[in-house]
């Protein structure tokens, strides 16, 4: 089966906003909708020798204009206030997950990225991202050994940062489309979409 | 009358590329459509704190890839090779001309960036692009003399670059809708025409 890779930061808006449509597009074109966390700010950034994309003059204030115009057309609000959480205990948690069962781990990234989105849960604390993942089936003592420095989800992470880096991935939300075509941005998915549709150009 | 106002570096490849569509669609939707040449390496990326954007490990493949996509999708092809021109002489011509004449300035920017993109034509040399100029009436020396440093061409370049900056300018292409909404980037044409075509939202 063709696949869709969605790449996304758990504290990334614009990786918020295209998780909530990335699943129905996947599924419209018949691809496997595959996700990924990544770490924008704690490795990405510091790769390419950037900072923090909101700190930047002029393009941090267009980046907050372009969010809530993007907000705006599509209908959808945010409710999350003060100083962005670590996306570590989420993305540790989520490897290990996936490790697992990949329909599982989604399902637990869609619940925390509501939590910390929708209903201003602090997803850097361990125990709240532990509530989550047993929401799911996962042991809770397990999760949270998971979510340790060193520990397997702590790895995990690690491994997938890696690797996306090596796929070229440099922001958050990014999609390939079977396993060769990215598409940077959440504006991009119509130009996605219009991929998906006609094969590609 | 309402405008759209078009941003775009001589030497950008992504604000030549909008520059072929942006006069359309300007018409389509009752814009008058007013062009400022800025400069991205030597000012904005300076004042941001970056470096040229296709240095960047990760973001800059995928730039030239999201380039090469974007002209198979529109069936434009390019021709230059080589080092990047410097933007000076063009910027400073475009600038004097626009002091004298709206019409005339754009329609030698058109074709300064039609010498630079298609015929490979070196518009960091102040000769060609004098010669570019008086193709569009203008005296040759005084085209010279405007485009020396220190020259009436050169202060009008500072004295814009300083405004487009102050309007939040950040990349080429931008475009500033009716002097309030900005878009920036080739691929948001279609949301700034949806834009145009709906009101706004």
């Amino acid at each position: 089966m063709r696949s869709l890779d969605f790449y996304f930061d758990f504290i990334s808006p614009f990786g918020y906003l295209a998780s909530l449509r990335v699943d129905a597009l996947a599924h419209k074109y018949d691809r496997e909708c595959r996700w990924h966390s990544m770490l924008l700010g704690i490795s990405v950034l510091k790769v390419m020798g950037m900072k923090p994309l909101p700190t930047y003059p002029l393009k941090g204030p267009y980046l907050k204009r372009d969010m809530e115009r993007y907000m705006r057309r599509h209908g959808i609000t945010i409710n999350r206030q003060g100083k962005p959480a670590s996306p570590l205990p989420a993305g540790r948690c989520f490897h290990w997950l996936k490790g697992q069962d990949e329909a599982r781990a989604q399902s637990f990234a869609r619940a925390a990225l509501h939590a910390y989105w929708q209903e201003a849960a602090d997803i850097g604390v361990p125990d709240i991202v532990a509530d989550i993942a047993a929401r799911f089936g996962a042991d809770r003592d397990a999760a949270l050994a998971a979510m340790a420095t060193g520990g397997e989800g702590d790895k995990a992470l690690r491994a997938a940062v890696d690797l996306s880096m090596e796929k070229g991935v440099f922001g958050s939300p990014t999609f390939i489309v079977d396993e060769d075509e990215p598409f940077f941005g959440v504006e991009k998915m119509e130009l996605l979409e219009e991929w998906l549709s006609s094969g590609g150009w």
